[in-house]
């Protein structure tokens, strides 16, 4: 809504975790205390939390949350919208210092949980984003991600920690596609009592 | 990520309903059987259901599942993406022969459902939709919605069914802006434990 852009390349995530599942709260607190958030500017409020930071560490805290949740092997949803360019407030922008290495990805590279996502990719500002998008598409189908196409997004089935990889390199490569605001909204269910089929 | 734009003018509408509940499958399936959906073109899988029509009857239904849904009293969320102008494949544009009257209305107008939203719109294919917005914001402070800005969205506490009529005046007003492809993300609350407070 915010017509001005700043010059920041902070890139930020608003997003929730949904356990479905009467602890949900306790499943929430505890997936966001096993994460170390301390390269990210972060804040919860009753509707989403907000992560600002550079790039990997965005995707990073995002990732780990989400699989710290499932972990609990409840039906968990991760919804994302991961942003970069606009509206370019300042809020975080000490956290541009930090370096690139990951907190979390140690804990969580070896993890394995299929889920399944669908993503869209909203490149405001332009740029020449369409041969990189196939690129990074034929990436994650050699990941093993199964890749199709829904109404108004592209589904993926795979590994979670595959998938939030690919869409990581998606988002980096569209920007530096020359795309001045990229916007990206992310769904991602694991543990479904109704995976790959109509619910029942 | 499809860049060929179709000239029907049917809407859609991604969403998913988040209750946080042991039973929120039986929460999930009570609210779609309680909703008159004889107007749009409707498709459930594993990760969204799919809603595609005109304008006012895919705000009616979405609207009417999640107020069916919230009626349980558990924490219930709402995430939805509408668009519209695009991609514009053909899937249920017979759908855009019905007339405007919603099927759900006399059902929920009444309901006073306090929830917490955050929105953003993405007017993807242009149009002068600033002005457009500003009116719609103050039209919603009017209908006693608090309105506050968020990063990457627009923040909306209101009563459930005035606060869709809101974000149905704004997306069908930036449409008739001229953007050739609109998207808005909604994200609403209700029910919650922490409502208006950071998670404790
Ligand atoms: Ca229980």
């Amino acid at each position: 809504m915010d017509n001005v852009c700043g010059t920041s390349r902070i890139a930020g995530c608003s997003f929730s975790i949904y356990p479905m599942a009467d602890k949900f709260k306790e499943i929430i607190l505890d997936a966001l205390n096993q994460v170390d958030t301390s390269k990210v500017w972060m804040e919860t409020d009753d509707v989403t939390t907000l992560v600002r930071g550079r790039i990997p560490h965005v995707f990073d805290v995002t990732s780990a949350i989400f699989l710290a949740a499932a972990k609990t092997d409840e039906h968990i949803v991760f919804n994302g919208t991961y942003s970069i360019g606009c509206p370019g407030d300042s809020t975080g922008d000490v956290y541009m210092a930090e370096d690139e290495t990951k907190l979390n990805m140690s804990n969580i590279k070896d993890i394995r949980l299929e889920t399944a996502s669908k993503f869209s990719l909203y490149p405001l500002g332009g740029g020449n984003y369409m041969d990189t998008i196939y690129t990074q598409i034929e990436n994650m189908r050699a990941q093993g991600i199964t890749v199709s196409k829904s109404h108004y997004s592209t589904r993926l089935d795979g590994n979670a920690y595959d998938v939030f990889a690919g869409l990581e390199h998606v988002f980096i490569e569209t920007e530096a596609s020359g795309s001045s605001h990229t916007v990206m909204t992310v769904t991602m269910s694991a543990n479904s009592p109704s995976a790959k089929g109509a619910i029942q």
